[in-house]
């Protein structure tokens, strides 16, 4: 393929249409279906009175993730995890991203001796799991500390702004933001960045699956991926009813 | 609680909503969310052209299932399996039971030598989930093997009836249709109850969580269970345009 | 093979010989040899003053059960599960089978904050094991209660009915009382059932291996098990020098 | 205690009593119950028609060993190893004791590409389970030898010579043959000896457990050794009908 | 502390003592020790004449990586990973860097169907392991490589370039080059940067641990590793007596 | 190879060349490198300020010992422990000895509640690695002690006694002290002796790998290690500043 015909004639510079659907399921206190086209994430919230050992007694809270795939959310069925009993390097390389990601934005002496864990579990996989995790996981945990709030567990929240991951990448000599799976594959340079809603970098992951890839090219990847932000922390506040 | 007064008024004798989404995502050979009022499951259906070791060169295929819980299906977050490195007791029993529910009605000669793989993972969990599980996975099944007639694969359908599952308990003495999580919780008995399209038995498990149940107790809760599969057998059809 | 002719000219609703062995170990609070025929399953039962965390502080008892097959058990040898580093599903769905069913028959209140632990060890396997398994456990378990009690440590018996199991299958037609290997495998329908000494039912899991079975074919072997039930209750009291 | 009054008033240079039961078990091709006092130990011998990886091709067959305890072989309940998922260092440490004991007096061309797996359960644990089960175990080897012949699928046996096993100990300046476990646990020496018909030494296995042994002191356990072992071969030679 | 005073009044752009020592081990077809000032770590070239599954009959080799960390490489004891029974998340990020690293300059298809396996073991810690491994790491594969060629398995060698990596932090407002660990943990920004001898881009992977950065720092750590990465290039080459 | 020609004419009864290095890595307690020929043993002594559950309360401490080999330090590259889940039996056996062995030269009392853990990794393996790991991992205890000492942590020093081991072995009937490699592979008869300074046996193990062997041999091969432990004995007390 060539990237001057994306799937669905999308520009270079566009993002996928991008969902957001908050309370997609009952009992988790903040709870976010993210679409990013073909791509689906639910990102659940969960609140715990209780830190993990290196936090007891600090005063501070915790702020953690784990993320997963249905088995068949991709195109040829993989293993379960659970089955094969362990998670996979990616895995885990993915859960520990999207918890440094939120960290990042969050006050955890403001957010007191609880743990907040976000399950970031893809129903669907066309590229950009992980990105479409961290922007959907902010949304749940918003949701989840607006719940604290509103029972008065904490006075103000912990929260220092938002935080938002899109993937960028090189094809063919062309930057391409917001990768779906065909074009991820065919990419000589994938790259991940995550952001905060003040457009400072939290995370940047580049690698060359191909050719190595000169800084002209990482500065044009690292402008492509500020606008798909601003634009994803736009859609945040949408749909958090902040705008 | 009383079973006089059900969650939402519901009869003893009533199934809870049912709905049974095809095609749910988009590269499972089957794919069916199926819900039980607020118990959403969603069933994949994954067909591979290999079988396990013990039915290679036998020309028979083999149908077999997955059963897994999103972390915070439940009220409160329980450990991802995934991340503890093994599936629980539960957890096998429960697929166990699913994949020996469909190989009831399967032929598995004139499936040929491939393997339907069925993934059952709970989104949200009310009570109910293995027999959503096994009443959802039929379709999901369903779809795959019209694929396999469609491209040829293979000549004639190995599905030879319907299956479908039901859970029956006793509560303060009233015989309930299809449990959701209160009532479970509250039963004396509880009866998981599979059946074929015509009528007959393919599993019947009752464990008395109280007091030791009667044989007319038995008799009544296996009345109340074929009246549920009856209609859940009608509702497997219409989803599947049959009738 | 023909039900008309079982092993041994067995009638159809005969058990097998069954020998009951009590004090077969010498450090068990109580260690019972359960025999059904070839099958022979060790039962040990041990006290432990000590409560799994869920029921910590609660004034309450645990009864609980794991289950083990030696590897040459069975005509061919199989895996050691301590070698293969986990518990096959089988393995556990049994043993939670197996601590349900004595927790039935237990006040665990008057039982006090204590565990009795059931290891049930299969030395030879013929069919069976699991039913034998819960037959014997009672008889350790009972002789275990009858030692707390002697020395004092509770003062009445928190053992408030007996219990005991069989299996029961359809072959041919025929109901089976008391399944052996060869039977077992041959069965289309294969049921194991549990009671009471009050005769009411505590587990019944059938399985139709191969045709599915109607209504009246599970009545009949709910008969069956009821009166194999009823002559495994009177050898355990005897056994017991109950009767 | 003092080791002038061994339990029942024992030599210090006598076994206790050592009891070899051929064809405990129905279906392995050797199975012997040994019991030393009140250590008992079932040995199952297994004829498989395959080696190991390493022996493929090689015309060598293999023999090796499998070992275990019953959570309550002992005073107190021990974990059971399957439920926990690993072997312990001294399960291993034992098992391969076994295996390489056993080889000692194997020709493996002999035994041709074919496995002899020798399982040892203890099920009841007085001291002293791994030499009984090292001289249970080639009494069950032999009988699987035995079958071979008898069934013409090796022409001689690949047997050279018997190995047998016993434990002796230093207590309070006395050397002891045979030690039970409240010796074994007071000894301030502990030594494994291994050894042919022939009076061969295979394995030596001392520690200290206490104060470390002069030379003098291992001379006078080797002897005592000596003596025990020429009694077991005896033993295993009249329970095989040999003398 | 204040950058101004690096340990050892290090200048803010200047490597720590870097030494690569050739044929540390006998046995390894590349052996490497490499210290940067207190980090030590070993880097062994393995070759082996098969290739995991996914490349099998493709006629292209592999290149892989493990890295570990002795339990007492850092100030503080730490568990040994082989003993907990699996490899920290860490673990696993850092040895799928390693490889990807090492492969971004390996023509598979030149190296033919084997494996070069990289075991990168820490001796001591003391900051920047993960990117003393890839440096270290080339020159042992290069040594592997050569052997190759000495030995007429390939004709040409499959490396295309040289790769090397760095870690650049911010501290207090300062880009700091190659942080050792008191840095390491005082850093608002960790960025580790892989780097060919052409000077293009590998891997980028920077992380704000404090406060979120800005693009004008992360272009001016760039511009640092880019000069570290050149030095750490001729380090390489005349260790490699290539200039 | 005969015995006469033992690699680098070495005589029967001469060690190898041994060096042991104190001060080898930074942050340990004690850190030894002990080489016997090219056999390399890195051995750190890490004092944690914590005990065992057995231990707790009990006034006593304890020592303990892992053991580990990089994959590359042997002729051939051998699998990871950490990236296969576990350690093997022989390395769980190795590790036992080093730590019975240690601790048999320890007052645990005198050594307060704390524990010194000895982890022996091997960089390099050409026979005889786990007598290395005790002769200088006694090196890395003693500096780790006198640390204590020096702190003020405790009085008196817990070390009773030096503790320091061997391998001996039969080759065509001559025997061998310190074997490497290619001996230890052609031996009929290995084995490992550990002794104290006093020169009393704490550990005696020995393994016929072919022809079983006699009291005599046995003598002669006892002869041998009391001789060659004596002199490292003398190389640990050199080292230690001692003589």
């Amino acid at each position: 393929m060539t990237a001057l015909f994306r799937p669905g004639q999308r520009a270079p510079d566009a993002l996928r249409d991008v969902r957001i659907t908050r309370g997609y399921t009952l009992y988790a206190e903040g709870s976010v279906l993210i679409e990013f086209g073909q791509t689906k994430v639910l990102c659940n919230a969960s609140v715990e009175e209780k830190v993990p050992p290196h936090k007891r007694g600090s005063g501070e809270g915790w702020v953690t993730a784990e993320y997963g795939m249905l088995p068949r959310a991709t195109h040829t069925r993989s293993d379960r995890e659970a089955a094969r009993g362990k998670q996979s390097g990616r895995t885990q390389e993915i859960q520990r991203l999207i918890g440094r990601s939120l960290r990042a934005v969050f006050d955890l002496k403001a957010l007191g001796e609880r743990t907040i864990s976000l399950d970031c579990d893809v129903i669907q996989a066309d590229g950009g799991t992980r990105t479409a995790s961290i922007t959907g996981a902010f949304v749940a945990a918003h949701d989840a500390v607006s719940k604290l709030l509103k029972e008065g567990k904490i006075a103000a929240s912990p929260i220092k702004d938002h935080v938002a991951a899109i993937s960028v990448g090189l094809l063919q000599g062309e930057s391409l933001l917001d990768l779906e799976y065909v074009e991820d594959s065919a990419c000589d340079t994938d790259m991940n960045v995550v952001m905060t809603g003040a457009g400072h970098f939290v995370e940047v992951q580049g690698t060359a699956e191909g050719a190595a890839f000169t800084r002209r090219e990482m500065d044009t990847l690292l402008v492509l991926a500020e606008k798909g932000i601003g634009e994803l922390v736009s859609l945040q506040r949408r749909a958090l009813g902040l705008s």
